[in-house]
């Protein structure tokens, strides 16, 4: 009885984790034109590693604005300050950074906070 | 047997759907510092509605920057340009529309295109 609620505590603590990450963040970065679809596709690839590999790392929404291509935004979010630093060591983040280093002209990284964010996506 | 695969079909077109937005969106929106507090209540407010009570709402994701936390950025995802209309035609979205006029000092559409939307969030 003890131990189930033990454990219903666990699952609870890492489920609100999970809900409410602490670094939040808006990644604004200007391409090289001349190397987009190669950025994108790099982009692609790091993003999907990291959400699908990383449990810290939660979400990365990553676009590009239609009227200026080169312009793109990625939001986000990361558990905790811990896991955005594992993230930074990973096989995927490095080869991402060594691959983009002369595509990306500019980044800027904004923290943000959460008004309230909703969804019905999975 | 028929009839299941097309009901199949059906569940997996609506899914389809609800997972490929057609319209994304970043509203970059700069409020009155006086009313911030008030204004992040009716944005909060106006999210919450539409999310739950439009099938076509996908996705509202507030923000205010944390350096500069008049700085509101809002990703917006709609399943298609009709749910956009029909977004804009709804009780909550007039409510907040008419509250927040006066607190609304500058607003930027900005139309986006995913490169990869990578998430663990329900």
């Amino acid at each position: 009885m003890i131990i189930s609620l033990m454990l219903a505590l666990i699952v609870y603590a890492t489920t609100s984790a999970q809900e409410k990450p602490q670094i939040v963040r808006l990644a604004k970065i200007e391409v090289d034109s001349a190397q987009l679809d190669r950025y994108k596709i790099l982009l692609k690839e790091g993003i999907e590693a990291a959400v699908r590999l990383e449990p810290g790392v939660m979400t990365l929404f990553a676009m590009y604005e239609k009227d200026q291509p080169t312009h793109i935004t990625v939001l986000e979010m990361y558990a905790d300050q811990e896991a955005y630093q594992k993230h930074l060591q990973t096989p995927h983040f490095k080869r991402y950074k060594t691959a983009t280093k002369d595509m990306v002209k500019k980044l800027e990284l904004i923290d943000v906070v959460p008004i309230g964010f909703e969804t019905k996506m999975k």
